[in-house]
């Protein structure tokens, strides 16, 4: 191997810059060149591919966003998009390829591997944490902090004024971020697609708060939660429960920007140094963790299709902390 | 004088704590006594009244929120409300009070002034700093800068994905918030119930973005706008420029938390001197505020009935600097 | 067992209060009664025990520092002092305790027992992450992201002026800090007790530095390297490279303080569940702690003795990363 | 006037980037060309430098330190290295002048003008807030919210362990940033270099405070105060109160860098624009500033003779709020 090209994929999360600059400079220290490829899928079906040095990704470890920017291609669905994709890497002798992004990224590398054979190795970059192979995702940690730093402030203004907020926090179908940031932030409730609350527990939580003289409750809500989305649950809770002074805050964007904690900073330098070395040695079509501290490798169809369980005791400790 | 009692009425605001602290201990060190009341009107309608010294306010000058927490009270607008707390005032021998609140506290205070006489000085403290005779406003710093570092995280992602948001910030009917942390955050275009913005100068703003190839775009859009609120605007443009990428994001309720900034706690600090320190001169039905750095005091209704006008200046930054 | 205490002991660290906090209401829901002892072993001498409720937590769980406060105790080292501790214990009828601490504290927790058989269970609260039988200690995300944010901070004047800094973080002995705040804060060089760095090693990185024309540097030192302390090392170093600009930072007690991240909170809330749940077991004179996601629990013999290396893997990205 | 330079010089300070933004953008709206010089004086005397475009300054409104580099230059003293300067700048054809510093890049542009009437503006940019004819200097906020937020972090561990902290903060002659960070912080005491305060003062202080039950106590520290910096005062302390518990912490320079804060970023917008505008009106050998909310110019000469004063209403509360 002598040339690898490195993008990022899919919705950006904290950290993907940390791990450009550790793919970049681990294909230094290897004695390989390295290309960057803009916007994902994109910049590789355009063309739009150029060099990269040691200096290229210098004083971007603490930047959120991505410098090589991202997308989701709909081109590179289409035999054609990954045709002129791979002609591009190919007249560039790229035979190795670096792929930062979640599962639709992997589900695309995987396709892509099976028809040309590029050896791509994969890193888990998304705030959701929604992949198997790895504890944690390249980002996940510093939304947790930004929606529990939201939380935190909420937690203010809702104590000040006796409130019960319903506050959304992203995760798709995964219910990551809500019980993390729940957790932390010490919310009475939190939803999340992997538990089914039903209605009846949401009233009877508040119900008991109010018992207890607890005059400020926060639930989190998951954004995928089976129950609905936090505007439609507090005005279900409205209706049964009129004399309540409910609000509802939708994280939103926040979460997916600002300066990477340092935990996403030292997970994304592994990761990418572990994603060089694996292609050095070989290895494709599977992606970079770190499980128990460990750095494994997973094939991307394993890293999509299998689930990765909430652990019961986080969810366990919700009902003890909120009596 | 010999016995006052301090309040926080209306919607919170970080320094309110700080503001609470300053009184305090400035009547502590005037030896004056000192009263808190728990939730605005609310608890002096129902003897909610409690002895405070130097040691209750120890520690707090850093928290959001109020720890004599706050809220708007329906049974203060009416005259036998006002009596019930006037008798609870009247039977601890308070000779003075500190109002912590926006207008409608003021309107609440100088009503009850007219009635009962009972010396009152009010501190300005509301985020959204739509009061007359303060350049600040007690948690206006804070709340920009939750908002600015909400717009430095969703440029992140916006600059990543290539996409234009619009981003909701509070303020009621006053753009101040928006204008601040509009210009601070490098926003394209700023929406706020000032200025007449028409709907053609938002899809002219973006297409000379386009033409430039400005990529990604920021419009802070203050609650209040005569145009509609974020998400309608939204749709609106996505109906006439269908191939950009679009985002809505409102802010909410962080903006009303967190730990005060430097400025709002020194300003809470004045004021919650200059308060006290009014009361012992004699003052009464006044606000104390701080106007070109120095400590006046403006009558209540002057403070509600009359406008503060933003800067000409920072209206006129913001095309310069969208260049 | 029908009552406990719990206390913080040693240097404190930011998510203590989430601790405490999760071993009161911990022992609410069990329906034991729980008491708070002040000051460490100090406060258990000294009798300044008292009863906890639910509500004596609610709102610390984002506090930096102890609510109980902390103390190191000579007098607990006498045998006439654990004497008197253990009757203030007695005659309060509290049959098993849970200690929040690091090595200091263990080591009394275990002689204590010996000599009176009152169950005990600890939870490693120390910024240090330097004991035995946790992946983490309490404090130590906070700690590490804390001095992130620092070193973040002195690279923007470190680059601005072209300068080199030496960057000493906490960590008495242990190079846990140094290594983790260094990798995210994308240092130059890391020095820690754990690895030999000869002098020669820190002026060939300056060198080779210079030779790629990187005009700034930061060099994070762990308080106890071998080879001196920050002002030490920068003082040998201008002797012998006099034409740099070098700055020392000492990052000091900042560190120690602040609102904990949420891996810390969400570490310390399972951690105070366990330290009750293990006494209500029948476990004594262990820790709690969490190795690769589990709850275990490891004698305080160990914790105390065994030595945590750490990671090569971590030790290893240094040299690459600064490539 | 068709072409002018922007530069940065002196300690660097956050926000000078939003300076260099509103410079060059505003430089844009009125169609005049634009160049950036590196590394302030010696950069024009190198003649390193470059045009520069609406785009080379995007994204950087949020970044602490200067994408232009600064320094101190000893050749810019000499006669030979102004002649160079002017020569390099002559060649370019530039014929205006922003210089974004202090009082010793204003003594220089002073003299510079003398020499050879290149019309030059100043826009004021140093944390330590001591420059006349501006309310505010750029990065003073910052510092100051930085500061504090380091004294609420080290507030948490003085309170958990009872302990009083000597905090010596920047501002070189000036107390500006140690009188708002205290008063904001909470300060028991504040020495700054405009008061005497004596040693005796210190004591009975600290005395005061045991004498009222106050166990932990935050003492900030100007670093030129008159009685010394903080490491010294601790020491002179402990001889003399040896029985408490004291620490010394330095904050040093991460009061730099950082993100600057809404109130650094709008002044360094007003500022900016306001230069290049000066120019255009034929303005030259003076500072843009902010006084009572108005754009003021005022001569290079008394910016940095005239003294500014710390506003009495300040120093006076320090003492009524630690009561």
């Amino acid at each position: 191997m002598k040339r690898i090209a490195v993008f990022t994929s899919g919705g950006d999360a904290p950290g993907m810059n940390a791990c450009i600059r550790a793919v970049v400079r681990t294909a230094v220290y290897h004695k390989l060149e390295v290309f960057g490829i803009k916007r994902g899928y994109n910049g590789m079906i355009q063309g739009d591919i150029f060099p990269m040095t040691s200096f290229s990704v210098s004083n971007i470890v603490q930047r959120g966003g991505t410098v090589l920017k991202s997308a989701r291609s709909m081109e590179f669905k289409t035999k054609e998009g990954r045709q002129k994709a791979y002609e591009n890497l190919k007249r560039l002798e790229i035979d190795g390829l670096v792929a930062i992004g979640g599962d639709g990224t992997f589900t695309g590398a995987s396709i892509f591997y099976d028809e040309y054979q590029l050896p791509t190795v994969g890193c888990p970059g998304t705030i959701d944490n929604d992949l198997y192979g790895t504890d944690y995702t390249i980002g996940f940690d510093t939304a947790v902090n930004t929606a529990l730093d939201a939380i935190d402030k909420i937690r203010d203004t809702a104590d000040s004024h006796d409130r019960i907020f319903f506050i959304e926090v992203m995760g798709r179908d995964s219910g990551y971020i809500a019980i993390e940031s729940g957790i932390g932030g010490g919310a009475e409730m939190i939803m999340v697609p992997e538990t089914l609350t039903t209605f009846n527990d949401v009233i009877e939580t508040l119900r008991q708060g109010w018992d207890r003289s607890k005059t400020s409750s926060i639930i989190v809500v998951a954004e995928g939660d089976e129950l609905g989305n936090a505007t439609e649950i507090a005005e279900k809770v409205k209706k049964q429960l009129p004399h309540g002074d409910y609000r509802v805050s939708i994280l939103g964007h926040t979460q997916r920007g600002g300066a990477p904690t340092a935990m996403d900073r030292i997970l994304a330098s592994r990761l990418g140094v572990g994603a060089v070395e694996g292609l050095l040695k070989g290895m494709s079509n599977v992606m970079a963790g770190v499980v128990n501290n460990q750095l494994v490798y997973t094939p991307f169809k394993e890293t999509i299709t299998k689930n990765k369980a909430i652990h019961p005791d986080l969810i366990r400790i919700v009902d003890i902390l909120s009596v």
